[in-house]
């Protein structure tokens, strides 16, 4: 049973390459090990069995690197795609590491920043064009306070809109086939962050000039973060058709972003996530954003990768039991009532359908009273996850 | 100075029939008093300044009530509107008491329950307009799981989408001058509810048939308990044009609700609400959705009433010392830069606005360097909360 | 496989009457089933495979029984744990529910308040002891404050010391063979609860006059509400010997107080703490401190119970192969090194030792280097608990 | 009145070095200035009114310096401090940047780690000692996990009780006159730290050799990162004697480690802190750990600086108002009730006393509905903290 959980690139796995490079670094600590480079990332992932990689245009150009470096650097990373097959298909930019977004980058006060800003997406944008990707991360790391005196928040929502819309132009000037995925967080490394939810980024695409252009990208971690259900996040998403890309990985909840191996924290929700996204198709990539312990040296980063797309396997193996299962889904079917009750009636409006309605008696002392069988059936989907059934 | 916090009915404060309703029942102990019946509460609160109150459709009519009854105690309770010239500016529907909804109303995966929520609320829409109310709430407060292989979190969009679809016809239909306002929150008492911050909601908004109908109520303590800023989620709801009523109290973050006392807790928070709303000129009721310590008495509960107002006056006040604060304000008109560094760029894309910022050199270094003065605004922002200076 | 899942009164699991009792109440919902009686518990859990119960005084007697009432019931009740030969090893009080508790038991403002807590307290030791208890459980919920003002914190640890003091001297009088286990929790019902986690308790009894008889029951939602690690909590306290019981159940971290079936939530903490109380051969009751779901009727209830018990089983038997997994047990044997470095360095003090650590020169670079495996160990442990290995 | 916060000596405010030192580097940004070094730091903080400042070795010595260069350093350093007159009254050990120490200091699996980390610790408290300091902090920052299988818990606490013990016995024999304060934090670098809060290293501290020795170091942020009441936590310490040092800053709940500028978030818990310390006559350092924000340059450091000390100021000043407010001190006086109802009660055990206890009634149900004010003293509370009474 155990080789079905081999990765293939039929898989559609891919790996921020900052997860592998990463070096180990913490708020308390110093680097443990040098990750894998950009070439040397692709080669090992590709080994593993992934299907390609990402990354933001620092990960692979120094941001202070000439032209001519960066094309010899694009130019040697992308010899490594071919000779590997490893595909690029979402890319990403950094406007968080250097001080001049200290204060946010797309919401900074200065609009100086803000030019930087676009004038660094864009260019981030050619270059992911050009390495072949058709979906372009933003995570505003950056876009928030510590200090709600020094921004308004409403003018930070408008700085936001004008730059979202603005890359959506250039994309479509360019007649670039690439869409956007916004990332939420809530917090770190700024105090608060805006828009700091999968949903809240819902909402704010729907007030944009072009927001059939723009999806979300929402991260296991982030959502977790603030406690909430990762699961129904991405369904909401999934449900409107703005599910653009996701990041999976994991997080214990109300701490600092851990970014732990897929499925290594809270087993349940992962099943119920790998269950809404293979039984509603979604087809973009499967793409971790997570890194190793600070304990592990390059072999451990490797077994990392590994571990992620494994659980991934079993666990989507674990949907396909559930989906089977006798008793769970007779448990379902007995759910399943299609009667509401008022004959005719069918949840549209119509004065006449509402009429019955209202005419309609419910019996809400015996419905209520009527089990449910949640406990059986929650202990039925623990037993499929756990491996004894 | 304190006669200036003495509310009047012209600051718009309303309160929740239920607020000061509340007999102090908590999950591990029994009622400690009985709460102030609805004409009770309408002479109280009117007797200490407030403009008016909400109600749900079972704060004031039993569930159980016969039509007749149902009209004696609405018109006994015009009556008590009428002497004291209180208003109703918000009405809303319980969907979440009877254990007919124990598994959620809208979502629920019984067409009858459904079916009846509809029919309960749109008797609740109709009780609120006979009352003067031009702002319905709804709070699904039992619309989520706490096993998620119970209902499908997709489906459960599509079924909550229908029913707030239906309301809407419903009201246009019976041309009532009513919009609705969905309210978040993100746990308790399900495990988990669906849509649970009030940008998620946005989101949901803008999938609505009728989007322009529904806005947002968004709840201090609902989005304190996920650990939001608070005052982050209100901009962005009244950015877009979406704040279309207000809970206000409070809470610590990452527990239980506990609904306190408006200003208890988080006041920085809260003074940004404060500041936000009266700098864009809010004119929705101020309204309330609290209730008193379980410790006390009918005298005590309206304390709790005055302290609310009153706390919100003192911060009012405070937003105005800030605004005028002239060391604050030199601070302020430091950070706000207008030269994006690129003669005649302006933030929306031309091929030649593009051309020229593509061409720009940005002294990223130079102005990463720079120091922003944070620490003094905010701890002139804190002297001012503190009331010494 | 999964006979060996079938529990027998061997396994030692107990229940309070309170969790089958469990109506469905919440803080926004009515009861919505009539939970079992205590007799009816009592058979229900001997059938399904229970060791015994527990109870609080008014699980049992309610709180204005007279004399002859209480001893009727009694009687009644000892008849039933005779029947189905169920013990009753933990006993606890109610200082909660009523009203008089309001502001606490024995860190009550009020010395009636507190005088009443102890007469209670020992009426109920009196009662536990008669059924057979050894262990006396005092969970403290209404011991805090909302409102720090109304009392000194100070002040309000030497009360609760004066009362322990007070009931210990009790005990010690009446020559029961009893000891006390207290009960931590951060917060709900009250704001914030003193000595909120089990190691404040810890820290607490390391003050009283008799240590020696009072030792902690940790619970795992009640860690996991403030987002700490139960295992490790509870390998605290055993392995000061303070381990006297255990309330097991489930929780997401940052919320309300959930309750769930035990294994429910966070597997992979429930199976450490499984493998600490196992492999350290903890032998007092396995007791389930949870409640079913507001969806389950009677049936429900029972499934929940036995789900409670089954889980634990499986994580048991995931011990043994955690235990006995020879990659895993291969790992950590390459973790353990025995060798500090300095010949004859044992970690006690004496001064000549301590001149040989102060010569000792340590590779500090290449231990730092060294990879730990950690994200292998990690993998395999979840593959065992996801039973694919 | 706002020359009255200006801090001299007397006050007794101390900083880490590593606070006006720290760069403002985060996880995902590069450092944005050079801070304070150590002896720019000692001036800076003199003139702005410290009494001294505390260092962690390497905050002074690099860890690889040669004695010579140590010597030199040092001797530089205590030049500082005598020209300015600054005290040095804590040391601390950084066991936490180096990568040999990424999986624990004093808990590793490593026993060359563990030799490492106490010889480390006894050449700090060498340097300590000379540098003047009465207390040695220990923060053990990396004794945790994130795989719980890679370490047995029970194990650990073993561990981390033979060092503690070692360096009690060092002290002792060296004759130093040091106490040891332990600093709990729940996670952060690590997964989750053993001994996760200040009660559970109570706890602790009471198993160990020389318990007298051994106290604790409370951080406001270590607390509240748990949802933790800090003033709650630090009232159990100083209640049991073990208030031996405190590191004030300010975090929001349920996130990253912010430590931020002393009184900036959580006012109203700040004021009832430094209500304990004044009230009770804490006579060690008011020592500040926190850093300025990253948006900062110098200045913004020093302004971060003062503004921890005046804000400490403004709340002490706000004590003294709370303790002599009329109407307050009047509502306190009324909850002091001193007769416990039963004659001759006074809660201490004996055979006859409890036969009075025993004999008495209760009118449980008139107590409990008694309202307590506490609305009105909270809200009296909270004007005294805005500053408008």
């Amino acid at each position: 049973m155990t080789n079905a959980y081999q990765p293939t690139p039929d898989d559609r796995f891919t790996f921020g390459l900052w997860t592998v490079a990463n070096p180990g670094r913490d708020p308390f600590g110093d680097a443990v090990r040098t990750g894998y480079s950009p070439v040397e990332a692709v080669k090992m992932l590709a080994e593993i069995g992934a299907y390609g990689v990402s990354l933001h245009d620092n990960d692979l150009v120094p941001i202070d690197a000439t032209p001519g470096e960066r094309d010899r650097i694009v130019n040697e990373f992308k010899r490594a795609l071919e000779e590997t097959g490893m595909k690029l298909p979402m890319a990403t930019v950094n406007l968080f590491t250097h001080p001049v977004f200290k204060d946010g980058a797309f919401t900074s006060n200065d609009p100086r920043v803000r030019a930087y800003a676009i004038q660094k997406t864009t260019d981030a944008i050619d270059l992911g064009v050009e390495l072949g990707a058709s979906i372009f991360v933003l995570w505003g790391g950056r876009e928030g306070t510590e200090v709600d005196a020094s921004k308004d928040a409403v003018e930070a929502m408008k700085r936001y809109r004008e730059s979202i819309n603005y890359l959506c132009e250039y994309a479509r000037d360019r007649k670039y086939d690439i869409k956007f995925a916004l990332e939420a967080k809530p917090n770190e490394p700024r105090g608060d962050i805006y828009t700091p939810t999968t949903g809240a980024m819902l909402g704010f695409i729907s007030t944009l000039d072009h927001p059939d252009m723009v999806g979300v990208n929402p991260e296991v971690a982030h959502e977790r973060m603030a406690g909430l259900n990762f699961y129904h996040a991405v369904a909401q998403a999934l449900e409107c058709g703005k599910l653009f890309h996701i990041d999976l990985n994991d997080q214990k909840p109300g701490r600092f972003d851990q970014d732990l191996r897929f499925g290594s924290e809270d087993v349940k929700n992962s099943f119920f996530l790998v269950k809404l996204l293979e039984d509603y198709n979604y087809q973009g990539p499967l793409h971790f954003d997570a890194h190793a312990y600070r304990t592990e040296d390059l072999e451990g980063v490797r077994e990392f990768a590994k571990g992620c797309m494994r659980t991934y396997l079993i666990l989507k193996e674990k949907v396909k039991r559930f989906n089977s299962d006798p008793e769970i889904q007779g448990l379902l079917q007995e759910l399943k009532h299609h009667d509401a009750g008022v004959p005719g009636f069918d949840f549209t409006y119509t004065p006449a359908k509402h009429q019955a309605l209202k005419a309609a008696q419910f019996d809400r002392d015996g419905i209520g009273k009527k089990g449910l069988a949640y406990e059986k059936l929650d202990q039925l989907t623990m037993e499929i996850i756990l491996g004894v059934r």
